[in-house]
């Protein structure tokens, strides 16, 4: 009893059968005299065919039309489900971001929230009815239509949850909770049933997709009581919570992502400013270095290798070539593919010698060389050969006693 | 030189095709050294998607959630045809209704417009902006969007066109603009380039479907220079205009509405009040009556018959049979589904006898029955059966001289 946010995603609202079943559930949830706030996305693959609608007039559209054409999609998603809740008998209203009180900046596409006045939210729910709202947009101070960009309607629950200090926010998927790995390449993967808002936060950055970094991180800063679930299930999911209490387990999870791809510039000279010069060049490009190494080598050079987005590469290859050439035309760029940033989660590993032992033996074993290795408070993560990461997935999985124990 | 507001219909932009040659036709007229503020539809069969998947999930939704759901429609549209012209290289940005300061009372997918502010508007065009407003919706005054429902659109670019004081308002159809009968159906229909505000009303109301009736009212209300022409060609089209100066030519316009029955209350006690009685009943059903005749018969009873839209008559049945109960369960309600009103429109015409001789002696001559007779300043209306009504518009066009010379 309290105010509940629940966040359904696209899949979750894909068609008909699947928009009466989350309708279902909500009213459940209404029943039980919860004051409900349901945050959804657009339609399975409205976003889709909208971009692609766009594509066919305007290659290049100003990010502020696309903002007005995509969040269609989710009025879209609001309204129906707003119906839907009208045929099982209780009182709702949908609203968009706008009206639901969420400002944001005005970087479209990728707009952060501003502030929300949830005035309208809490009149409605006083009014007795349950509050659908458009996840992933809001408007700016001018009333210009904006979407969140990635991650956008966890974001919005979760924002909404801190501005009306709900009780529950409900984050619903299509798997049950958090898992030690992703299940699809990991049969033993175990459903977590708590993890710690900062083992969260470096799951969601490392590639598991069941919850946006910024949400998580939104969710820490403001105590929103978070649980990922599944909206096919009555799997309690995962709670996220603030300490992880079991400190014996150190481990959390694993994760592979393979959206990456290395860039070496080799054989530059070796003085100050160089690698700076390089960084603040792609920074100037708008690309997001995440793992650096720079080292002396051999012939008194220096090598300087970094990972990118896989969509990023041929821009931050070429802007790197670029700045060679500015730099007098010494040094080469080498581009790197097939290349995937394997990790361990959990709180407390680095400080301790046998994980990072048991991380590096393990992929040794297995005859996988490790490129680049970068590790935070709770993660290690290391860059491999695609070639055996899934291998490299499972065996860390097993090495870390995460397997589930009641599959054969 | 000056503001120009032009509407395109859904017709006008049902593919990406159309999009662009709409574009194509905004951006020259901004060349052209106009302010442009273009208002659109729907594309195509968009809106009819949409209450299709409405009605999978639920068969009565709310208007509210309804017009949550069909104002996407325009969305769209604008947020598409901003893009085309994006491409085309012009400064542009697309509005919804409530961004346009278009302000409606809260009757939800039927809304009047209470006030339109268009200041945003205005500080667009000033910023050098062609700006794309989508039709057929606005707010009220709490935040919820409505939408205007029939001639919706046509009414957003009139009341746009006052409010910004525009210097010409021109509204694209798929045809040339006003014709002295139905193309489709008298293939010698002329087109008029010029028609009184107050003929157009008229040929509005009666099924010529170019122009809205509450669009004509707004424009004749407000002096708004209005023009009636196709995106598909060059052609100037109609021009409508505060009074006709062609003071011999008549009739103007031959027009034919199949979408109508009659009722009649047959035999009812010949005392005040029950006509009275019944329109009431019916008005309270939101039942609209066109046409009422009431006379007495050879035993002394009263006899009303009256006409509704086809759609109601079912309805407007049901509420009479209703009320022959409700006085004591004497007289008869008969229905009549093959119905046809055929009108001609012309300023003074009811004032020339010649015009109404020509007009029954028309009908005469081929066998046709007129059932009921109704006049106003410019028009004359009779109800007649069916069978023979394309027949009697093309007679009655050739009659009054209203056929081209040019198509043998």
């Amino acid at each position: 009893m309290g105010i509940m946010v629940q966040k359904y995603g696209g899949s979750s609202v894909a068609n008909v059968e699947r928009i009466q079943h989350v309708a279902q559930r909500v009213v459940e949830n209404r029943r039980k005299g919860n004051d409900m706030i349901v945050v959804v996305s657009a339609m399975g693959d409205t976003t889709d065919e909208l971009i692609e609608k766009a594509a066919q007039i305007n290659p290049h559209p100003s990010s502020r039309e696309m903002d007005m054409l995509l969040s269609t999609g989710e009025q879209i998603s609001i309204s129906l489900l707003a119906m839907a809740i009208e045929a099982a008998g209780e009182p709702v209203i949908s609203l968009t971001g706008g009206m639901s009180g969420i400002l944001t900046d005005t970087a479209h596409k990728k707009a952060r929230i501003a502030s929300i006045d949830p005035t309208r939210v809490l009149k409605e729910l006083a009014d007795g009815k349950i509050v659908i709202v458009a996840g992933f947009q809001g408007v700016t101070k001018d009333w210009n239509i904006t979407t969140l960009g990635r991650g956008g309607s966890d974001t919005t629950a979760v924002a909404l949850a801190a501005a009306v200090k709900a009780d529950l926010c409900e984050i619903y998927t299509d798997v049950e909770g958090v898992f030690t790995a992703d299940p699809r390449k990991v049969p033993h993967a175990s459903q977590l049933p708590e993890i710690s808002y900062d083992e969260m936060l470096e799951l969601a950055k490392l590639g598991a997709q069941v919850l946006h970094p910024r949400s998580v991180e939104l969710a820490r800063k403001h105590d929103v009581p978070l649980v990922v679930r599944s909206t096919f299930s009555d799997h309690p999911g995962t709670r996220v919570v603030e300490v992880n209490r079991m400190e014996q387990v150190l481990v959390r999870g694993v994760t592979l992502d393979n959206n990456i791809a290395r860039i070496a510039v080799a054989n530059v000279p070796d003085q100050p400013g160089i690698a700076f010069g390089l960084f603040k060049k792609l920074a100037d490009h708008h690309i997001t270095i995440d793992m650096i190494i720079q080292n002396l080598n051999h012939a008194a050079k220096n090598d300087i290798s970094f990972t990118v987005a896989l969509d990023d590469l041929h821009e931050a290859a070429q802007v790197s070539r670029e700045y060679l050439n500015e730099i007098g035309g010494q040094g080469e760029v080498l581009e790197k593919e097939n290349v995937s940033k394997i990790s361990i989660v959990g709180t407390g590993i680095t400080g301790n010698a046998e994980v990072a032992s048991k991380l590096f033996g393990t992929l040794f074993d297995l005859g996988i060389n490790i490129e680049m290795i970068s590790t935070s408070e709770i993660k290690i993560s290391c860059i491999i050969d695609s070639e055996k990461c899934d291998e490299a997935l499972r065996q860390l999985h097993t090495a870390f006693a995460l397997d589930r124990l009641d599959i054969v």
